[in-house]
């Protein structure tokens, strides 16, 4: 039977199961990625293993998120994780190097391998045929132990792309009109293959586009065949020998088939607050516009940023709006400033920062109070852009540039001659150089002094699980609940994350400021959400500080997949409503009450007796016995630690 | 008899007063400036004063400070003062052009005219032959309504530049030098007048950046001929048409001449945590850095980040240091990128900012805990960094490359053929582009409406003096107090600038985080100080904050010029003690009492009872009658409403 491209690279790597849509699977991963806001914990965690290097073939500690370094915390991660990279056999990209997973496709992937990083845009490199996924921290730790990463076999749901862009169209419209027919929830439990014609016209930079916001569809992961517009992309990068074809074969057999005509396509935009919010550009050409920003690991490539300059070339932008520009790579910089794009840029009043996550996670540059941004990264959650009450919107670059000119939400093809954009692609030589990564030394890892700033806090390990569990119903939530919603984002929450005490005081503070007081008051408890609960970032932070505070089970309608994996890695509950109904016979401040609480994990059927309501709640615990005995040992650490 | 240029200056706009020294004149200021993080302050005072348009020849509103936009916080503050510019006639510089002084020294300073800015760097434009004065928002305020300025004739100080620099040695080393010999109290009630052979191979830049640190020796102002090399500078600016040749009468006369031989110095170095703690570059070589940041209105030039291009051409930073680099305007950034400046920076590892203030105030990149930091920016007061036990070196842009490139503290010309910088020079033809910066348009003001995000407070107003008062020593200081120590920067606080009521809850926070509560518990208070008692910036937070929490005097040995008079603008009495070694007969918690307190202030002696001591201190208000009216009155505003 034919496979598809996914199924090709699982084959080679599977280790653990069978290849059985449904069933868990255990894969090797060839490589491992961490940031420096999710990597403290990574290498906390790995520390606690007492293992002298990593396993894998390749691991890289990247830092592109804490850049603002508002005070002594950012940099001291910085340092913590250049030693703990030093020790532990790891490459390290210094800061200002670029964001991770745009580094990770210029410079380090591997078409037919296998990548885990600790940020739910890992899915970035897929647009290069790696078979590449998000995680929390901890499973990537125990990647970089040379321990399988677990999963669901997904459904594979095939993409067929046809016919070719419009001018003035992009590639960031595909993945947004993807978004509007399926929704955040839609890809949850799927891989999304490209195939069709239509690729052929899409740069590595253009599928990275699309298979990183496959992020926002909840979908497991996203992957392009590695072809020939993947081979000259390897060889503009001095690195064709890392090419090897991977097409999917002729008769494979997809669980879902979508197409697009990419002739009828048109411009896109996502309205706030949720990236499924797609409409026409069009329809929200009314928009006054504050800010306008384009960068982030979704759409800062040399093509995305030339075609902005291009479209602003020899105009200024409009004087009510603040111009934010960031590319994503040093290398991309490198080559924008040799080409004289930046210039061009900075003549039409673009404000350059430095290449990183920035403004795309709320580390800088938040608009004004109800603002109005226009954004070519992937997330528009309310607050995540720093201001709780501004409106983000989500677009092409081509966009943002038209939008940034004018002062109102714009498309391009009506202020500009968009056929002039088909010239601008990437170059057929990149300008490579890597002297910003450190190599791991051959040292004696006795001999390498792992810094840690007074912030740098043990990561907590949970207790294991109890026979009976009494805990009371600290919040009730709706649907589509982020990991943003749970622990925030932004310069100064995120430089408290490698301290689990501090970090745990804001846990829910931007939309329940007084979650943490009512979980201090029931010491143990439960959360009960709507549908797609912990949705976004893979922060495992949304995690841990519940763990931290008590929190004993999450009870939802569904929990998206990386933060499901990330309540069992700490121990926390993951139980999914057996009847979506008896969400309306639960309220806050409930006590809830199991009895025999690990042979009815061992079951997986959980019977939530609801004491203040006086009626019996059934659950279900969609988990497989490897992890049922994660659950039972109090999470992966202690688990581990039994173990040995 | 002859007269110097800041005579020449000073008697072409003198409106009040004799110039005499020692004696109370009033200047009229031409033109004003402000910034983001002292504008809003200043234009929160203009309002209340009902002035349709401000009656300088030329008004500037900068946004240069606050560009980390961590919160709703900077960019309402951008927005407010984007809106009081077009409703006052203000020019408006966005966000991302460059900071106020390097800007205002290209484009808009004027030989021979008088210049008054909310910053104590505002002397940078001395370099030009400005008669440039830093103050408070207040004065900035009272100037655009036209009103004079008034401040005690200051004595005029003969700097003689002998000789030329040698490779290597940088303009910043002069005035490190000074500030070794004379210290940051050096320069109190004196005007730095350069003159000399020496000068004629100083640029313009090269001067600013001398003039700037002017500041650091706690002197009015500090002031260089209009001479060719103006013109010249002017000229490539093109704007010839501003240049008037102001040179010293041969007979001037100063009240002080310094020499320094420029063919004998060496590369200087100030030392944590004050700037006039100089030592050669040689006495410093074992330190190892963490971090180099070339940067600032003191040392972001194209010759100078050209210099330390140059040093670091074809190598690459230290791996263990973080190098920050920014422009200090978008002008000399874009010439940068222009001439490949840049391409090599980022290629040696540069991480490049976006030209404003960034880490020379702690807004961004604060080193790691305990780090070592070398910067070519102008203060290293201990915590401006953003990080409380950093250690901060002061240092020009050559010492600071060599410094990156070896990761220890580094004399140029050990690592580099210094000869090789002589041919490093300012552009004959700069890079104009005045597209970011925004002209008033003529519109009725009423149409205009302002911007005022959740953050910006009106500005609050102190009571009248009292007959009598009674109020207890709520903390009792050394010498050099900061107001960095009053107020700390930061990107944090910063952003709390438009918001008294909240900034007044970190007073004194960093060195003492129980203040705010005694002054609650007291009521009314007074702080005893040292020496030079609110020395450093001019944040006028440092005096309206303490008025805020009910400081009615502060008691020193002495009291740093515009500290005092932002505390007189604001109804607070500055009082000297008139034997220094009553400062023992003081302490902590003691309850103070004058009597007949506007009588004293009227004869400028103020008895003070020590009632917990049970003796006598006496002082002294070393005030015009002018201020002592505006000190009965309660402040400026009070005795502006009183006198309409």
């Amino acid at each position: 039977m034919g496979k598809t491209v996914a199924e090709k690279i699982i084959k080679t790597h599977l280790v653990d199961g069978e290849m059985r849509k449904g069933s868990e699977i255990g894969i090797k991963m060839d490589q491992t990625l961490t940031h420096d806001v999710t990597g403290t914990l990574a290498y906390l965690a790995f520390e606690t293993l007492k293992i002298a290097k990593v396993k894998t073939e390749f691991s890289i500690s990247y830092v592109d998120h804490n850049l603002l370094q508002v005070d002594h915390k950012n940099m001291d991660d910085h340092l913590f994780l250049k030693s703990t990279a030093e020790k532990f056999g790891v490459y390290y990209s210094k800061a200002g190097n670029g964001i991770c997973h745009s580094v990770h496709y210029q410079r380090y992937a591997v078409p037919g391998k296998t990548l885990i990083g600790s940020d739910s845009h890992t899915t970035t490199t897929g647009g290069l045929g790696v078979l590449t996924i998000g995680a929390g921290g901890m499973d990537v730790a125990m990647a970089m132990a040379g321990e399988a990463f677990y999963l669901t076999m997904p459904l594979i749901t095939n993409v067929v792309l046809k016919g070719e862009l419009q001018p003035g169209v992009a590639p960031k419209d595909i993945i947004l009109e993807l978004l509007r027919r399926m929704s955040v929830k839609g890809g949850l439990g799927k891989i999304m293959e490209y195939t069709g014609e239509g690729i052929k016209s899409l740069s590595v930079p253009d599928r990275a586009t699309i298979t990183n916001m496959g992020a926002e569809l909840g979908a497991t992961t996203s992957i392009f065949p590695s072809d020939e517009v993947t081979r000259r992309f390897l060889k503009a990068q001095g690195r064709e020998g890392d090419w090897t074809e991977i097409l999917p074969d002729e008769d494979a057999i997809y669980d879902e088939v979508i197409e697009i005509d990419l002739n009828k396509l048109e411009p896109m935009i996502a309205r706030p607050e949720m990236p499924d919010n797609v409409v026409p550009v069009k329809e929200c050409s009314h928009v006054k516009v504050d800010q306008v920003y384009i960068g982030s690991c979704t759409n800062a490539s040399y093509s995305d940023i030339k075609k902005a300059a291009t479209i602003l070339s020899g105009k200024t932008v409009h004087p009510d709006v603040s111009f934010i520009l960031s590319a994503g790579t040093r290398q991309t910089f490198q080559e924008l400033i040799r080409d004289g794009v930046i210039q061009n840029l900075l003549t039409s009043g673009a404000r350059i920062m430095e290449p990183g996550c920035g403004a795309c996670v709320g580390i800088g540059q938040a608009p004004n109070s109800g603002g109005v941004s226009v954004r070519t990264s992937n997330r528009n959650f309310k607050g995540r852009s720093g201001t709780l009450d501004a409106h983000v919107y989500l677009a092409s670059p081509e966009v943002a540039a038209a939008t940034a000119l004018t002062g109102y939400i714009e498309d391009p093809r009506t202020v500009f001659n968009s056929k002039e954009l088909a010239t601008v692609v990437e170059p057929t030589e990149y300008l490579v150089d890597d002297s910003q990564v450190i190599k791991p030394k051959n040292k004696h890892t006795d001999e390498v002094e792992i810094l840690r700033g007074p912030n740098i806090k043990p990561l907590p390990v949970n207790e294991g699980m109890t026979e009976n569990l009494k805990a009371h119903v600290v919040s009730k939530l709706g649907d589509n609940i982020t990991t943003d919603d749970i622990i925030p984002a932004g310069s100064i929450f995120s430089s408290l994350r490698s301290n689990v005490p501090e970090i745990s005081k804001i846990t829910f503070g931007r939309i329940d400021p007084d979650f943490v007081e009512r979980t201090q008051q029931y010491k143990k408890s439960i959360i009960v959400g709507g549908e797609n609960y912990g949705q976004g970032s893979s922060r495992e932070h949304a995690a841990i500080a519940p763990m931290y505070l008590g929190v004993k089970a999450i009870l939802a309608k569904s929990i998206a997949r990386i933060h499901k994996a990330n309540l069992i890695n700490f121990g926390i509950l993951p139980l999914i409503f057996r009847d979506k109904k008896d969400y309306e016979y639960i309220a806050r401040d409930d006590e809830l009450e199991v009895v025999q609480m690990i042979s009815q994990i061992k079951n997986k059927k959980i019977s939530i007796h609801n004491n203040t309501q006086n009626l019996i709640i059934e659950a279900v615990l969609d988990v497989s016995d490897r992890e049922a005995e994660l659950l039972i040992a109090g999470g992966r650490l202690n688990y581990v630690k039994q173990k040995n």
